[in-house]
This record gives structure tokens, sequence and C-alpha cells, in this order.
């Protein structure tokens, strides 16, 4: 074994109405069955969270960033503990993305040329070198099931030049990125895959040409990136559906970034696979909880003696346990167990979010399930949305 | 029944060298089994922990603070919630302080007089007055098994006279409170208990006098206050000893505000029984890990690397599952996790080392634990203590 299996999807169903597409694929850390979100652990941890509770909340796959993991708690730390498996203690699969991102939207002092991106610690201002080939030396001392190649991100909208420009790099980068990754082995005796990602802004061509380059490249699954970054809901997408029509049946579709309830169902209706984003955790530790019939702001006075739960037909350990009543009290006093609570809940949320579009894309009644959820979701949201 | 139903601490051993004792008492939600110590749930949860974490830990009593509970959430929710137990949902024993304490320590703008003590709200700035009798009436409302009459409390060293003018408006509302409480049912169907607190400064006549003033009015059990507020530990062991002398057998003693390990242990050899503090949860936010061999502060670069257990004969949750160097991690980049896993650590620590006290004292052999556990807890003391 070379250490690099390539990774096969199983599509299990394919819905009528939709582009929907429910299936599996497996990792050196158990298999993932889609539609799936994956939770944001920053730096090694889905903040407020220990790994037995992530799971009880249904999470079974999630995000590491590569760019904060290697600045804290560094390359050094996580070889000596053998990968960010043994170091935070969850045993699921972990993708890592490959840092592209963060120094996109962290550092104004970023300095990107054909071999790679100079960029400043956001900790101490220190200046660091990422080359897509250091960038996947740096996932395999972290060991991540799927890590991303590095891409160039850039924000929409951008003109048609700096599209094309950020396109044709992505892809030389994926050329390098993939040739070395074949060159190696992995560090901790299992098996690593690796992602390519589209690029082209919301050029339609670009767009084409990207996917097409990045499959004659040929990856173990393929990631949508530069969306979510300024461009509307439309504009998204129409890029995403034109992206799934090209990417190969057989390999898994990862839509970054994205995003709140509605969008997740845009995107799994146009054959997105898997999702990641930071609302559920963000929007958690500022009070907002996500619900069935819309959000919910804990902090509004409305809930100061509520003593029903957070949501009535939610089964996670916050909505078991406690009332909004007794979290309006831990976010007007500013106790930690609120921001827990409510990331349990509302990570919990979106995994059975997935879960219920997985059934109903096995059953033939995605577009129903959607139609019903999203006017569940908007006709009760609370005022102010 | 009158729902006052007078408390018996019920002695299982003394220790024939020391004074310490084994005993254990009945509250209306459940048994304490003595020594013991209180986690600080200030607004009504002990930071960080779920109520099932803290029972995890070995908390088998906990105390709220009847100020900030007063402040927020407020006797409205709390009466609608149907007491504290509901609403935070730790379903064992809970003590509540007074107010007095955070009267002193939390308002310059106090203002004392015969009748009570007027303050000023550190939230929002608003003036309230705390009466003995409103006290008392605040503590049926959050429903606590055991309430604590209001007090004064002064800073040591404080001069003879001021120690003596606090020392018998004490006792006035001492006789106030308990004449208010025995006229008074509960709210919620379950008996609540009542303690008196000593206080007296550092002043051996003065103490005696607050003791046997106390005892004389009657109450369910009996404080020591105003000690672990500026004294060195010499003088606070002369002064709990003072009291434990001539407090009676039966009830329970409770030494309030302290302490430190080897505070704790003092205390016990002193004959006290109950315990709170502040140390065990408000050190792990600080990154300070109390163990057998002395303390950790995981900060420190040296834990970088080091993948053992905080403590390594230590079973708690955090100890059984993560490592040093993960913990140093969480506490350099911030992350909440870290803070709740050093909580559990402490509040474990500090109730296992009650459990192990308690052992000893009924096996005679208290005084050779208390000196094989200050030998080991001191010699190995991390440099900088």
């Amino acid at each position: 074994m070379r250490g690099n299996e390539e990774m096969e999807f199983l599509l299990e169903a394919s819905d009528s109405a939709t582009r929907a597409r429910a299936g599996r694929f497996r990792t050196a850390h158990g298999v993932v069955e889609t539609p799936q979100f994956m939770p944001v652990g920053t730096v090694g941890t889905v903040k407020t969270l220990t790994p037995a509770e992530l799971w009880e909340a249904g999470a079974r796959i999630i995000l590491g960033n590569t760019y904060h993991l290697y600045l804290r708690p560094g390359l050094e730390v996580l070889q000596a503990a053998g990968g960010l498996h043994r170091f935070n203690g969850w045993n699921g699969p972990i993708l890592t993305d490959s840092g592209g991102f963060q120094i996109y939207s962290l550092n104004d002092l970023r300095q990107v040329n054909q071999e790679g991106v100079e960029f400043r610690s956001h900790w101490d201002g220190s200046t660091h070198f990422f080359s897509p080939e250091r960038v996947v030396d740096i996932q395999r001392v972290i060991g991540s099931d799927i890590m991303m190649v590095l891409d160039q991100c850039i924000a929409n909208p951008s003109d048609e030049a700096a599209a094309r420009q950020a396109h044709l790099l992505t892809l030389d980068w994926a050329q390098r990125s993939r040739e070395h990754f074949l060159r190696q082995k992995p560090l901790y005796g299992f098996p690593q895959l690796q992602f390519g990602i589209v690029q082209g802004g919301v050029y339609d061509h670009l767009r084409k040409e990207s996917v097409r380059e990045l499959v004659a490249i040929g990856f173990d699954g393929y990631a949508i990136g530069g969306l979510a970054v300024g461009e509307d809901a439309r504009t998204r997408n129409r890029m995403t559906e034109l992206c799934t029509d090209l990417l190969p049946e057989n390999r898994v579709r990862y839509l970054m970034g994205v995003g709140k309830p509605e969008d997740l169902l845009d995107a799994i209706a146009r054959g997105v696979d898997i999702f990641d984003c930071v609302i559920p955790t963000r929007n958690a530790r500022n009070g907002w909880a996500f619900t069935r019939t819309g959000k919910v702001v804990i902090r509004n006075a409305r809930y100061r003696s509520d003593f029903a739960p957070l949501s009535a037909d939610c089964r996670c350990f916050c909505c078991t346990h406690f009332t909004r009543a007794y979290l309006h009290h831990l976010f007007r006093v500013k106790e930690m167990l609120g921001y827990r609570l409510l990331t349990i809940h509302n990570v919990h949320f979106f995994l059975s979010l997935m879960r219920q579009a997985r059934r109903h894309i096995l059953d033939g009644t995605f577009q129903d399930f959607q139609n019903r959820f999203l006017e569940s979701y908007f006709t009760h949201q609370e005022k102010g949305r």
C-alpha cells in the first residue's frame, strides 16, 4: 500500500425532482454518510465541546484549520503527539483546509506569487511561507483524513481578469499539490485523501475550465471554493450547479464555507454532498439558536421567564435538560455554560437537518421536505430577522 | 410540619490525635457526608459545568450567592421557576450565603445601619436594601436547602471597636433572622435550614461571646465568618479552634470562604465540617491545576509537548481523556474547553481530598494522612510558587 488510497463515493440514491444525492464514503477514521455537515474545530477543538459531546450531538466528521494548527500548537507538537486525532481525542474523520482561506481573510499583508504565499501570523506578526507542497507536508503532520490543496481565494465580486489569474494559479498549485501528495507517504500508518478546489469566481467559463482541469489531474474528491465570500444566493446556487453538473458522480462534492440551513438545502438540491461552516458554533456563542421554527435570540427579554425548552421537538442535551429562561440567564450573566449549551443545540440542529435530508433523499421525498422545512423556518421567524 | 425541621449533625468518628471529625447531616435534597467542600455556583452555575459534570466530579452540595441571584436572574424568575433547583437543574443540596460578604467585597458605596444595609448593584448601579428579614425572604424564594443569616463582615485587621460593633450588629441581626425564619414557611414544599454566623474579628473574647450568643439563639448549624479576609494562617487557625471549642457537637460547623488544600486540612484538624471557596474553580480558569504534588501552571512552556495527564493518579474526566500538552494548547489559544477541563479536575481534586480526609478520620489515621499530603504537596511544588 502506498498509503494513498483513492476514495470512491458510493452513490446510494439520487432524487428524481432535484439533483440531490445520498451516499457514503470511507476514510481512515470511519465512514461518512452524506449529505453531511462538518462542525469547525479551528485550532483542533470545536469551541466549548469535548469529542464525546460532539459525537452525541451527531457530528461524524469535523474540520480543522491548517493555518491555525500550523501556528498553534505548531507542527513540532502535532508530530510529537502522533497527529491531531491523538492530540485532541477526536477519533472520527477530520478534514483540514489548506490555509488559503485564512490567509485570504486574516492577512492584509499577504504576498502571493507563483511559488506560494507569504503571510504574517495573526498571533505575533511573524512571517511564514506556504507553498502547495509545504501545505501537503503540513497536513501530513496534522494527519487529517482528508487534506485540501492550497488555492487562491478572492472576494466576490472580482473582475474577470483577477478571477482568471486566481483560477490559473490555483490550477497550477493543484497540479503541484497532487504530484507532491502522490510522491509521499502518510506519517501515522493510515491513508490520507486529497481534494482539489474549484475556483473561477462568478464566471461560468472559468468555473467550467477549473472543474475540467482539476478532474483531469484527478483527486479523491472536489471542493467548490470561492463562494460564500460576498456573492448573492442566486449567483452561488448557479455557480454550484454549474460545477456539480461537470463533476464526476463517483467523487464526493464539498461546498466550502456554506452555510445557513436554507443554503445547505439549496446546495444539496444541486448535488453537493458535504459542507463546513462556523455559523452553528459562532452564532451559538452570540446567543443565536437555530430551530425548525426559525432563529431564537436567547438574550431577548421575552425568554426571561419562559420555562419551555429552546425547541420543543429537539432531543439534544440542551433541550432535554434546560429551559429558555435558564439559557437566557446564562447569556445575561455571560456564563460559559450558555455558550456550550447553545453550541450543542446548534450543532445538533445542523446535523439533524443533514440526517433528515438524507432520509428524504433515500425516500424520494427531498423536495417536499425542503419546502416544508423552509415554510416552517421562515413563517415563524422571530421578528427582526 | 412547620417546614422548618431542626437539623441534627450525626457524628460518626472523632480523631484521637486532632479535633477532626467525620459525620453526616440531612437536607431536603440529600445527605451530606463530612468533611465536605462546596463548589461555588455564584449565579446558580458552577462556572463552565453542567449539573451532571459536577456530580461526576464528586460534588454533593454546592453554594449559591444570594446577592448575585437576587440581582440576576432576580426573584421573579426564581419564584416562577419554582426555586433554584428547578431553575439550574442541580438536584442535590444547595447552601446560599446571605449576601453580606458580596456587599462587603463588591460595594464601595454600601451604607450599614441597625436596620440593614443599602448597596448598589455591581451590574447597573441601582440601589437595593437588605435587612436580616429580607434576606430570609429572598432565600425562601431561592429555595436553598440551607440559608445563612445576614451578617456584617469586616476586613482583618480591624481594631477592637470596629470588630465589636460588627459582632454586636451581627448578633442583633441573627436574632431577628431566626425569629423571622421561624415565623415563616418555605415556598416549595420542602424544609429549609438556617445557619448562624460567628463574627468577632481576631479578638478572642468577641469570638467567644459571638459563639455563646448564637448558640443561645439556636440555629441548625454554625458558620465561622470573618476569616480568610486578610489575616494570617496562624491567626485563622487560632480563631477557628477557639470557635469549634465552644460550638455544640451535634451541629455542623462551616468555615466560610476557606480555602487552599492545606487550609482545609488545618481547619478539619480543628473540628470544621464544611467549606466553600472559589479557589478550585477560579484558579482553574486562570490555568492553575491542583495535584497531589503541588500546583501545575498549565500555561508554562514546559508542558508544551508533555503528553502525560495533568495528574497521573487522578481519575477525573480531564486526566483520563486529555494530556498536559493539549490543555497547554487550549489555554494558549484561549479555548473555553480548557477552562472546563481544569475546573473539572480542580473540583474533583478538592472533593477527593475531602473524601480521603473523611476516610482517614473514620480509620483513625487523619494526622498521618495530613502530614503525608503536605509533604508530597509542598516538596514537589512547581518553582515560583
